[in-house]
């Protein structure tokens, strides 16, 4: 990356925009009332999701890393991979994009949200829900499944795929994370995908919407940072 | 693409013939009473469109650069990627070869038109209807949608991907933003895949079909086109 | 291919019986009752038959070019890719492997056919049956699905993609055209894996199974017969 | 591979904990009740596992040559492609490997256990079971379904595929068999994986678990060497 930290963080902020665009649209797709793909279950949400992390970050692959997610920017720092300088203006662009994406889903899909009554699916559109709610297995269940994540895209850097490969990888990761590890809490693993649309959840006139869920939020962020900074100690003891 | 305009044109011709059979083929496989593949669902859907237009346009990598989309062409064009001048005989090759496409799904389903009652299913097997009819909304559906789809292309041109591997990036988007952006409009982000296969439902003595619904008929041909517009601006903007 | 006639011979026999050990694999996986993928729809079927083709094509990929199929063998001969004076020895080599995978999928599954009481699952495990029973269109359905499909194989081999991946594509062409036209009869497209697992069922003691149905049997072997060498004339015509 | 064995073995006990969690983590997330995933079916399976696989292999790629599976292990050094001496010391490093991973899902799925009543839910979510008990046919569909596997594996040495694209092919490998063969016993093909997880639910204080099924336990140990012994005797008769 030899770019200007201000084309990364506008690639940053698109990317991560992008990323909540796809993603929460295809748990809207999924979880609103009259859309057509309604009831199109889980394996759904995890192709979807593993799309939208391989396009965005094709889509803006000549002006950032793709990071798209604070606990990855992090724990690239934590490994030595990425100037800590830059660590906290790459955070404020993903949560901005973030939020963005998220106003995007809701206007997008604007006449689905009076149909669809349940509260707990519109939210879930937006940020995530535990399965069953349990703060400290919650907590471990997002730390597990961003250790996998972000021990993963470590261990690519050693890997010798092609540059011009690695969001398909990425992409294929997210898939099988979501699979196997995203059950128990719909699997958030980046604290701007989590943080960004609860907030605009908070902030929007969406029709039909409940609570913002707040006092599960930290889970979502903390969770993953502790996940991608145990990931960033396993792949420098053994990389 | 040094071959001549009338070569491209064979080639856009018989791609877009080609998106439309294999498109509206998984629709008319999912839709159709006595299918074996009748309601496969959403999934079967993105996944068969995906595969549509990455086969499509291998179909055809010799003739023409396989856009199969007059939005694209658009673009493009504004994009000063193409030349204006050939913009309208791509445009009339592509409803023509989406015309035929959609012909061939008739006759190749032949015998399951008549076991099929539900008339928006049949339609639905041709061209795309709104889940929720609001024409507003409908429209900025197909806006974002095809902004995503055409922005993603450009992008691709940013992406150091090997040129034979570009086909299967473009049918990963297309897998990608139907399963996220699909859900409201059916994802139509293309006139001529719109227009032509509607032309063809008037004008078919197709069993059990009912009206064509002209009236929603400009919202995937006007929808996609601003969508690609403000896709090329974008572009430019940041590329 | 600079292998003998008798490696090449040996290539296509153990290739074909793979393609119907796991195609047939995944039909009896989905429809044999108490199967742990029984109900899984046409999604798996999808998948798993283009898994089969790309699978199958790179497990003898140093014997044989990997047609596996009678259609093939006969159209790249009529588009001069082919000696005609092979043509009969690989068509006997093809129907022998596919025989023995029908053999091998009884013997895999030999607890689930007296589970399973519905003789068309069983002889749909076995060969292809069409969703509605009409010669004509049924014929026609295996035409168009041909055609296209050997189509596809031809025009891969202008799209300038690396050798070693093209059992990926050839997969990705099985996948779409199931999922796209293959709900009127089931996708033969290859006589070999019709009438090699037909001849099994007629000749093996499968439990509760009923009549092989040869009436419908000259249906996926001539029919795709004449849909390749369409796409021979056609590729022949552009190329 | 020029690793010490002492880094072989970690890479195998790594990689191996790996497929567990996220193999084993997919048939949680489909099994368990209450979990995202629960009821998304057999394609998830199948998919789940051949990503689990695909990711594994490249988590550990610097480090060993990520079997991951004492029959491919066997098979290698059949084959003469791996040194007889290191066989024991890798089986033991693949089985630890495994139990931890059985841990790690137990772990990450911690309250969802409490809310499954189903016994042999339970234990399939660890080890493998059989469709139908019947030892000998169960045994049967192992090897075969093992032959198949390492027979690919060999396969694909002889396929001129990219080196780094392997992991890819692998993972494509297991989701076409168990879509195909892994109907009648799930498909274990591998002991370290299903005596490694038997062992964790026999000794983890498991909620609402039941017996371990030591009676079944030899044959997803016995019939996937035989297989992959069977595998090496083709393909040496061949390549």
């Amino acid at each position: 990356m030899h770019n200007s930290l201000m084309m990364q963080l506008i690639g940053e902020f698109i990317g991560t925009a992008f990323v909540v665009l796809l993603g929460d649209g295809v748990c809207a797709a999924v979880n609103l009332k009259k859309s057509k793909a309604n009831g199109a279950g889980w394996i759904a949400i995890a192709l979807g999701w593993g799309l939208a992390v391989t396009l965005s970050v094709y889509f803006v692959s000549w002006l950032s890393p793709g990071h798209f997610n604070p606990a990855v920017t992090i724990a690239m720092a934590a490994a030595g991979k990425f100037a800590w300088s830059s660590v906290l203006p790459y955070i404020i662009a993903q949560v901005a994009g973030a939020f963005v994406g998220a106003v995007m889903v809701w206007l997008t899909y604007y006449p689905h949200w009076a149909e669809t009554t349940d509260q707990e699916l519109i939210l879930g559109t937006f940020s995530t829900e535990p399965a069953i709610r349990n703060y400290f297995w919650n907590f471990f269940a997002e730390v597990v499944g961003t250790f996998i994540f972000i021990y993963g895209l470590l261990a690519f850097t050693k890997a010798n795929i092609p540059a011009n490969l690695n969001p398909i990888l990425a992409g294929l990761l997210i898939a099988g994370c979501v699979f196997s590890v995203g059950g128990i809490t719909g699997y958030a693993i980046n604290p701007a995908r989590d943080f960004g649309p609860r907030l605009a959840h908070q902030l929007l006139p969406i029709a039909n919407k409940g609570k913002s869920d707040w006092a599960y939020s930290w889970v979502p962020v903390v969770g993953p940072i502790v996940g991608g900074l145990l990931a960033a100690l396993l792949f420098k003891a053994i990389a």
